[in-house]
């Protein structure tokens, strides 16, 4: 066996150590007799896995009392609609902050059930920055104010968190949650798809302050109403319990890193390595502003378009894999989540040195 | 390691087979360097499983070329909403069929968007029987017709297929799904939860004509939308892709047991081979009709409820677990799903026999 660094945007790595876990656990868990996936959500076995998943995540981030976390399916674009549903409370619109491509499907998803302002936007500038507070034009009318903090395809991270006063800020974070400490009370609504730093597809995290629950639209689906999975404990109906035991191994194997704090200056390092080699160098660029650069997402280009086919096979070869650019943007894109091990990025980094001395 | 025979109603058994297939590809699935679970959607790799999973489906339940297979998220509670958001297509009601609790649950969401009528039900007999045909009042308006040919919690299963002239026929199969045969052409819309007989929790099976795409409501969220699944081959964002392999795997598996030919007879000698044990004591009953009865649910009582506690706890320590039954029947229920060895059903046989013997 031999495996490789995966710089897949998502469906991303899984740390070995939960990977291990999760093979040695699978014919069966404990003393159970059965995979977890085999259990009853209802009974106790589960119960305690699940339970302990939600502790894990709570110790992590910090998350206060009064906010439920919700362990459901469907991803982000399930949510492009939920919070709409959810969060408009009566009101005719929300605010957007449109900074990239998922930025615009949330926005897309937003306007066929509310009015969009869109209080800040990077489109002209082909999102290669995020806008500063001083940017922001907010409503106060606005039910909320929805934003991306990291855009997975375009690599673009705020690197503060918007002040919106007393409406309630609402974060995708699907690609930026775990990979450093955040300040939950800042946030009406957090939520994330888990394959990136959670775990594997199929499982989506929601994190909501409990007054802002109990006033969903009359047309929002049973399932997609927040009150009733907060009531329900995640389980009004089968929830995706395999999926969630695999978060609480990542959660557990973050713990014994440091927590977010031990993680966050992994990342950091991870990041500086990658863009400090791509900024040394005239072969490679990234068009993000210095403020705004992702940790987690580094799209980068050759100086030589025609020389990416040739990058992607010898980098495959060399056992990096998923370096393809999202299509909308072109050239590479390297995606450094929290289980990337730090000798990954080195190896990426050698790899793009030795290719631009053969190349460049 | 010892394994169980586990009853449980849902997330249930896996083939031992399959278990052993994902614990061996869990660090590498082939020569990948990666866990399914860490692959791109998009890539090859997982590209090939999903479609190999969906052409062993096509073929298990001989789905004709006009019918869209999807895999999504959010379980059968979700589809709730679904069906009428794209089925009703103008219409203002849709006819459904009565016959259990989750018949109840789906007529409820039902309702939040459509005008329901109910065209037969067993209620008032506490649903321990399937209407025949000739009781159906079918409504020549009905946007279509919604039944459960399999109720999991009463244990009740129809033995026929409803006939419904030009109205499209909906099914929550999700509890019968591959457990024999079926014609798939019989219907407009068949959807199933996982978590009994395909695979784990957190994925949901779509099988639907593809005359009746398109015409969804303008409410229906994206993800919702049929059409847009379809069209996006059930990746209009990322699916849950290690469920969709672990399908695969049972797929695989039934296909070497000679399809569902091969296991509607193993599933029909296990239930006999229960429904005999329990028709022959006075020790035991099940209150269903004999021409309506589960192959798949078994709910039983023993003559003295007080004794209830003492066989779940005797059963547990004899390797049977999960029998308990639903509280909204009381007792006890034996789930005997493909993954069931028909060496459980003995084992369980011979436990009661001898219970009955000690307590009866």
């Amino acid at each position: 066996m031999a495996r490789v660094y995966n710089f897949s945007a998502g469906p991303a790595m899984l740390p070995e150590p939960v990977l291990r876990r999760a093979r040695d656990e699978m014919l069966e868990w404990h003393a159970s007799g059965m995979c977890v996936a085999e259990m009853s959500h209802r009974g106790q076995d589960f119960m305690s896995i699940a339970a302990q998943a939600e502790a894990d995540l709570r110790e992590l981030l910090g998350i206060p009392s009064n906010y439920q976390v919700l362990f459901l399916q469907g991803g982000a674009s399930t949510q492009f609609t939920a919070v709409p549903m959810n969060l408009l409370r009566g009101a005719a619109s929300a605010d957007y902050l449109n900074t990239g491509s998922w930025s615009k499907k949330a926005i897309a998803e937003a306007r066929r059930y509310a009015e969009v302002r869109v209080a800040a936007t990077t489109e002209t500038e082909r999102f290669t920055r995020a806008p500063a507070q001083t940017e922001l034009s907010l409503d106060p009318a606005a039910a909320y104010v929805h934003y991306t903090p990291n855009e997975t395809i375009e690599g673009v991270e705020f690197s503060y968190v918007p002040e919106t006063g007393d409406r309630p800020l609402v974060a995708d974070m699907s690609s930026t949650i775990l990979s450093r400490p955040i300040e939950v009370s800042r946030f009406g609504l957090i939520y994330a798809g888990a394959q990136k730093n959670i775990g594997p597809a199929g499982l989506t995290i929601i994190i909501v302050r409990e007054d802002l629950l109990g006033d969903a639209m009359a047309v929002t689906p049973t399932m997609l109403d927040y009150q009733v999975q907060a009531k329900n404990d995640s389980m009004y109906n089968t929830p995706p319990t395999y999926a969630w035991y695999l978060a609480g191994l990542v959660f557990e194997w973050l713990k014994g890193l440091g927590g977010l704090a031990g993680m966050a200056e992994i990342n950091a390092r991870k990041a500086q390595r990658l863009y400090h080699a791509i900024d040394r160098s005239s072969f490679y660029h990234n068009p993000v502003a210095l403020d705004s650069r992702s940790w987690m997402n580094v799209p980068f280009t050759l100086a030589d378009a025609a020389l990416d086919e040739t990058f992607l096979k010898e980098a495959k070869a060399a056992r990096l894999t998923t370096l393809k650019g999202h299509r909308s943007v072109g050239g590479m894109r390297a995606s450094l989540y929290n289980a990337m091990p730090e000798e990954g990025v080195e190896a990426l980094v050698d790899f793009m040195s030795e290719f631009e001395r053969r190349y460049g």
